[in-house]
Parts: C-alpha cells; structure tokens; sequence
C-alpha cells in the first residue's frame, strides 16, 4: 500500500474520513472511487505500543454505530453484548474501530453520495463494490488511524465476510480474528433471497432506475418489502413460532387484509422502519457485494489456499444451531479450510433457536466464549 | 345439505357449474357467495355404483387441469405421476374430478368475477375465503356429479389441506384420504412468507386498492415479486446448489444487476411467467384462505377431535425430508392426531432433496406409496 497522509488519530469518538486526493480507491472490478469518505466511530485509546486496536465490522444493514446511538433512530449501539464497558470488547482496554462500509448509507461514499463527475447523487452510476473493496477502504482507514497491526478483526454475517477477507488480504495487519454466523461464500439459496429484495426495490416505480434522488422521491414500499422478505431469513421458524406462532393482534380475525396475526404486524413494522434508516441503492450494492463473495474462487476453487498467509492469526469462528442462512455447515467448511491452511481456529456451535441474529443477541454461551478466546488472545498479544 | 338440483353428471370433460339460484355459498366469515360458479375437470367415468369417484384438491396455484393441458400456458397437466394411464388413478378405472377453489383465478368465482350487485369486477368486495368455503363448494359439485361418496380424496400442500377439511366436515362422503407435504394450520413462518407476497401485491401501485381490473392495468411486477420470494420456500437449499450453485449466466461477472447467476434468472422467470397465468387478487384471498387454516382451533384446540368422526376413513400421509415449507413435524402432527382418533393413518416421510415441490415432481418411492396405498384402498372399496 502506497504511504498515506497520516492524520491525528482520533482516540474517542469518531468522524468521516476522506482519502487523499492521489490514493483513489481502487476497485476489484477495475474502476476507481476518487476521494472516497470513510465515516468511522472509534471507542476507546490507542495504547503506547499500538497493540490494542480492533476493527469491527458490520452486517449488511448495521452501520458504524457499534457502541453508541444510532443518530436517526436514537437506538443504542448495535452490539452491546460485545462491546462496552466490562464487556469481552472495553473501551478501558482497547481502540475500537468501526467503519460504515463503502456503498453504504451512513456516511460513507455509497449510491447516495454526490457523483463528483456530475455533481448528482451517483445512484446507479456508482461501481459495483465486493467485500474486497470494503476490507480495502478499511485498511486505508486503520492506516490512517495511526495503526499498523490490528489486535482482532471481528464481524458476523457480512461483517464476519469481511474478517475473512481480512485474513486473505492483510493477514500481517491482524493478530486474531472472530467470524461469527457467516460463510465462505453466498449459495444459491443466499442470491435468491438478495435477488427477491432487489426485484422487490426494482419493481417500486419510486426507484425511477435508480435516480430517485434526482425525483425528490424514495422506493419505500419496495424497500420496505426486501426488508420483510430478508428479515424472515434472520430468525428461525421456531423462535417465530414461540415469539408469535398464530396470535392475533385483536379478538378474532378481521376477514380481510390487515394485520390479523402479530406476526403479520411485527413484519410490516421491520419492513417500514427500515426504510427511516437505509438507502434502496446502497441495499442493491451491497447485497451484491454479498453475492458476489466467493473467496475460493479466486484461490484456484480451494479455499485453504486463500488463508495460507493467515496461519499465524488466532481465528474463533463460531456458527448458531438455527441459522438456516449462514449454517454451521458454512461456518464449519471455513474452519476446516483454516485448519488446512495451519491456522489456529477455534469452533463451536451455539445451541440457540434465534437464527442468524443470534450473534446480536442475548446468548450467553456465546459471550462466554468470545470472553475467552479474546482474553486468550490478549494475553498471546501480551495486552495483559 | 339441502338437496340440489342434479344436472346430468359430466363424464369426462368439464365445464362450469353454477350454483341454483336458491343455493348459495354460505361462507365461515358469515357472508355468502351467490350464484356461485365452479370450473372442473373430470376425467373417466363414473361406474354404474358410483363407487370409483375421486376428488383432487389443488395447491395455491394450481387449477382443475391437473391431467389435461392448461388453455393459458398450453402446459400439460400439473400432476401427471399421479393421473393417467398406468398411473395410480387412471381414467380407465377412476372418474377423477378436480375443481378450481372459490377464490381462484381458473374460472370458478373469485376476485376477478363480476360482482352481480355491482356489474364491476369484486376486486377487494369479494368476500374472505377458508378453506372450509372451498371444501363446501367441492361438497356440493361433487353431489352435482351425481355422487354421493368419494372413493379418494386428495391433495398436497393446500390440497391437502383441504382433504383435511374433508375429513372434519364430510367424512361420510369419503372412505381413503391422500394427504401430501401439508400440515393442519399455518406457522407463524409460513404466514409470515404469504404476508412478504401480499405486502409485494399491494406495494405496487398498479394494484389500485385491489381495483385494477377497473382502470386496464394489473399489479405485475408485484404479484411477480409475490411469486419469487414463494417460489423459493418451494425448493430446498440443496436443491437450488445441486441445480444452480453459483453458476453463471455468462462468462464473468456484469459488475451490474443484470442477472448474473442462473439462479437470478430462474427465479425471474418464475416470476413473470407466473403473472401471465394468475390473479393478484385471487393471490391474496387464497394466502389468506391458507393462514386462516386452523383445524385444531375450532375442535377445542385439540386437532384429533375434529377427526373423531372419520375413524372409518383410511389415510395416507406423506411428507418429504427436505420440505422446509410443511417439514416432516407437520405431517406427523397430523398423524398423530388421526391415529387418536382412531382412524388407520398410513405415514412415510419421503428422502428427497426437492423440497415442498417434491410432491408434483419426479419421486419414485412417493409413486410407489401412493400406488400400494390406492390398490390396497381400492380392494376394501370392492373397486377390485
């Protein structure tokens, strides 16, 4: 990586940071991103020897908010079980780095952003980005936050792509690394799903092909339906069950189309939240950065080849009984390639019936062992 | 039920019956359909002591040409291991009448028929269908047919819902029973998918309140929408690797979204195709129709005691390994409840990687289950 302007690292809080006029943002497709912002949240000091740093990365709708409220909904940080004080992540102990990824809609250049070439919003005319370019910005970032080696790269579904990517592309820049509920790769089933939410995007006549910006209009209904559709696939059929199974909103049923079962309610309530928060366009780019996630491919079809310059990090990955979208099935091909490829990687299956956002939620099984395989890794680090 | 005027029986063919002006449909919602009208294929001829009639109940989408081409999409009929010449039920032996569901799009009355109090299209005037509607009006066609008692009843998925409802409301009209790939209510998860393909209907503004009919357009790229994410609960994961995994439509990536994956493509075409054959409005009633169902609820939530009076009848239920949509726990739940009755329930889950859709599709051992149990039905029938 060619030398960057280094600025003053910011210890707390955060801020956006807008790469150097000469270090454009080179894509895996070919294309370039000239004078890409990265908006970042940091919690925590960096400490005298620079070894405490740990870079978070986020799923496809989360954000840079890890730890503090999110500024449109006024939520908490997203990962609470992780991350806070005398939590397995300690702003009293480490320097937390959370980065929204490019193509997003938090700050970060995405779909959303102003076109330099053209002074209007990019919508489709923005390149179509890959975790690569994501884990690219962020080491650019990380760089200019004053870091050269990272203490942990951690991250679940995408964010636990990205670590992945991480280990692939800057092995020498990390000393531990936790992918929690991912996978290697999309399967078919994975690209069907993310095809339905673009379709759905694509569909509403508010998209106006992707210019909707320039409309002074936003396709809220379709977006509003990917989010159904997606958010079925991040719980399972049995904590769906236990959580609503057929109770109604009201004493017995309408006979017509409102929302006669909670279900039915709770969906449409994920579904048009979401849209206060999030860009359609960046929802297209980077469920195709998703799809497009394939990191055997380009190591000859085998995936212990792509990690063999990660034998030296420490890796937990660990998968969740219910996920039916990133199973322990593509969570544990991941630690064997891991294994073959001489790394160090510790694996458990959570029992839990939450799904996929089991890894957000509250699993005591799984912050015990993240606890632990942290406070191992620390010590391994000589952080303690 | 009061007696009907008999028009001469159909013997092969088909056509539309129209319910006598003093018969109307009287609905569960407490509403009542009049002049109803019901689309129906036959196929064979019933025997001199009307023992050999069978009814096949269809699936959400599906329509009376289960054995005969459909006049829209020139397809053969739907379930061809099941009906034809050499197969379980043959025409040479059985007269074999199916009929399109109240609600449907095929001819029988539904959304799109004329509203006769208002010369228009009902549209959202229609009223709120069940399953127990459908299988009222199944009753009196098949007395209209000129038979009394049903030799088989059977269905899969929503079919077999219905031959469920059979067993509760006329079990003295029917001595064997085929249940396939179907449950006796609707999970939270599986209203949870009908209300994505709902919402999708009724976010596009060509919908017009349901009204489309009457401004010239149609909700197409909803009910396409509706139909992919559907469509995808009809397969399994493995299926959708073993037949698409991440194959591409071209060489390379189009760094766009178009449809790169031959999985997007397929499942596009799922979608629009789908438009081409079906009602948007008849979409929503018959999801409906299917997330009210509910066996156990009006039997004191307790699903053997709406089969108590169809001890006599035998059945066979059948479910597939990788159905995800009805899964196997369903089926036995069933089961379990016709064995406490006290009926003879013959079960078997079926190894198969095609998911829910395994029903209609090319399954050896479901033929040969389904053949022994007809023959052995047939022989205590006397039919042999």
């Amino acid at each position: 990586m060619a030398a960057l302007d280094l600025v003053t690292p910011v210890l707390s809080g955060g801020g956006t940071w807008r790469f150097p006029a000469n270090e454009p943002l080179r894509l895996d497709s070919g294309g370039v991103i000239e004078g890409l912002e990265v908006a970042y949240q940091t919690y925590g000091q960096l400490n005298a020897d620079k070894s405490n740093a740990v870079l978070i990365c986020h799923a496809l709708t989360m954000d840079q908010y890890v730890a503090s409220p999110h500024p449109t909904t006024g939520k908490p940080g997203w990962w609470p079980r992780l991350v806070g004080p005398g939590k397995p992540l300690d702003p009293a102990r480490h320097f937390i780095i959370c980065s929204n990824v490019v193509g997003g809609c938090m700050g970060s250049t995405g779909p959303a952003s102003t076109n330099p070439a053209t002074g209007r919003p990019y919508g489709l005319s923005f390149p179509v980005i890959t975790i690569g370019d994501m884990v690219r910005a962020q080491a650019m970032l990380v760089t200019a936050l004053g870091v050269d080696t990272l203490f942990a790269v951690v991250g679940g579904s995408m964010g636990g792509m990205q670590v992945q990517q991480w280990a692939v592309d800057y092995p020498e820049r990390m000393s531990s690394a936790v992918i929690l509920a991912s996978a290697s790769r999309h399967s078919a089933q994975n690209i069907a799903f993310h095809e339905v939410g673009r379709q759905a995007i694509m569909a509403d006549p508010d998209w106006r092909g992707g210019a909707y910006a320039d409309h002074g209009v936003r396709p809220e209904k379709g977006l509003a339906v990917a989010r159904m559709a997606a958010h079925i696939t991040y719980l399972s059929e049995p904590a769906l069950q236990r959580k609503f199974g057929r109770e109604l909103q009201r004493d017995g049923l309408s006979w017509g189309f409102d929302a006669d079962f909670q279900v039915e309610s709770y969906l449409r309530h994920q579904g048009s939240s979401f849209v206060d928060r999030f860009d359609a366009n960046s929802y297209l780019y980077i469920t195709r950065a998703m799809d497009y996630f394939d990191i055997a491919a380009s190591h000859g079809g085998v995936l212990a080849n792509a990690f063999t310059r990660a034998r030296h990090v420490r890796f937990c990955v660990l998968s969740f009984s219910s996920d039916w979208l990133y199973p322990t099935a593509e969570n544990r091909h991941v630690v064997r390639a891991l294994t073959a490829a001489g790394a160090r990687a510790a694996f458990a299956e959570i029992e839990s019936d939450k799904g996929h956002d089991a890894f957000l939620l509250d699993e005591p099984v799984m912050d015990a062992a993240l606890e632990g395989f942290l406070a191992s890794a620390e010590r391994d680090r000589g952080l303690v």
